[in-house]
């Protein structure tokens, strides 16, 4: 059982630990190195843990996962590492683990995707996703559960591509954008950095860099939350 | 070779018996409880039954399933029990079967579907649904071929998923609504009892109960048939 | 190992060697019946074959595929044939292999398909796509990569059904018809030979033939390309 240590706080948290006991992992430690945001109605990380059953566990005990400071991290021979987050603004985290502590997280590939890409560090492939050949994912690039990317398309570093979107081949998705849920993008297009594709838009045209587009077909929206 | 007896009429027979076959199970039986519906076009349960072949058989015979009355049905041990239509409309014949009978539906979860949910009695996943985790399901929700379901979702009883639809994490699907094929919810929404998300809709606001939706964004629009 | 021959050009090429190889085949060769259509900024046939690699050489060499003419083709027994291309733009040639070389193509679904249909020659089936029981497929129908067909539907010689598109129940797709990436088709529905459905398309009404329709609901667009 390899041991995973996540940096961030409870986002995804769900998704994360399934990918990490689909790859024969085990999570015991998370790492927290801002202050968790607070959703109204959502439970906390540490509310959330004391609902987490440990699958190996056959009395179904509680599943025991430390919680710690970034202050007192210190890494250890043999830990996998994992972001707990997605998207661009993970870069200084990201970098700041490289310099301080050489650690490059591993790709983590549920088995369940099927994939024929070049990866780079710190890729997620979530589960039934589908990669074709001749695609090239960057660093730390997020594809979620049911996604298809088309054969020799690009998503450059930090590119998050949300569940169930469809990307035709020979796209380029720029550095930190987000292609949301559902959404299609059609062959031969670029979607700029940094850009945001709505939930269930319907791409046709390329993407200027820093926009935000929704509709059947996508038209420009005022980016409000970037 | 577990057998089946199926309620209901003819509708979606050809995915609930690849259902019963996927699970290692054998129709034997499909007692209709209400007349039989006439769709102009299609063929009714005892045209379709002439053109089923018998899987187990290898001169590919036709598959001798009995067609009753709910007039003279009487439970047999061993018999597994689904209902042949979905959503809130069998609410009347499941509570019949369990105050008349004590049946009760046992989930039906096909071996493709990738799923870590708490399901209660007559669930039904279809084939390649990915169920996140920490995803609740109601009594009778029916999660047809290739939804997604975000982490922390909650669909209460005979809410009905169709094919393709995406639900995101933090969502609640209420009593008996129905989420149409290929339909996208994005996260931390509710929508009401009774609501109808027609196909392709993409909902980024709550809904309100006793509602259709439609369009990109979905917005409301007048019930028809509920 | 099977040796296939590949007829057309590189449009597609990762994705049908990708399909040869999931069925323990190896493409030999591939002959060019027209000249190949040039796309600004792809890599011609010539130059994509210098950056594949042999996936059965442990030390990554090339891959060693010939490419020849149609002029200078012959036959050679126990090879396997597909066309390089979709779509009823392949007819004539389909037509020409049959009277001159007696060659049908063999139908190539992807193991990880989940299909119970009744395939015609030249069928090609893709990744993770569903096809539900009672659907026929006519002739040289291509289902592409998660694509969800519903039970009973048909579709006719020379459809296209791009990735991710979701097809409901009793629909009749025709002859040549192009059914685009993500789109949805709702139950009971006819879309007429030679249509086009745009990408993220809904189609809640028949389409008569030779229309192309787009949007949610889709309407009707002037058709440009045919």
């Amino acid at each position: 059982v390899k041991p995973f240590v996540m940096f961030g706080h409870n986002h995804m948290f769900g998704d994360f630990l399934d990918l990490v006991h689909a790859n024969g992992g085990r999570l015991r430690t998370v790492v927290q190195n801002v202050p968790e945001p607070v959703h109204p109605g959502r439970k906390t990380l540490h509310e959330r843990l004391q609902f987490v059953l440990d699958p190996c566990s056959p009395e179904r005990r509680p599943y025991e996962i430390a919680v710690q400071s970034i202050d007192s991290f210190v890494p250890h021979p043999g830990d996998q590492y994992l972001i707990g987050f997605t998207g661009h603004k993970m870069s200084p985290l990201t970098a700041m683990l490289r310099s301080n502590f050489s650690i490059v997280c591993e790709p983590l590939i549920h088995p369940t995707a099927y994939v024929s890409p070049t990866v780079c560090p710190g890729v997620i492939i979530d589960a039934r996703a589908i990669v074709s050949s001749g695609v090239i994912l960057g660093e730390h690039v997020i594809v979620h559960k049911g996604v298809i990317i088309g054969h020799d398309t690009v998503a450059e570093d930090y590119a998050v591509i949300r569940p169930g979107a469809r990307i035709a081949g020979h796209v380029r998705i720029g550095y930190g954008a987000v292609v949301g849920m559902g959404a299609t993008v059609i062959e031969d297009l670029a979607v700029g950095a940094y850009c945001v594709v709505a939930a269930g838009a319907v791409v046709i045209r390329d993407v200027e860099e820093n926009t935000m587009v929704a509709g059947v077909p996508a038209v420009r929206k005022k980016l409000e939350q970037n």
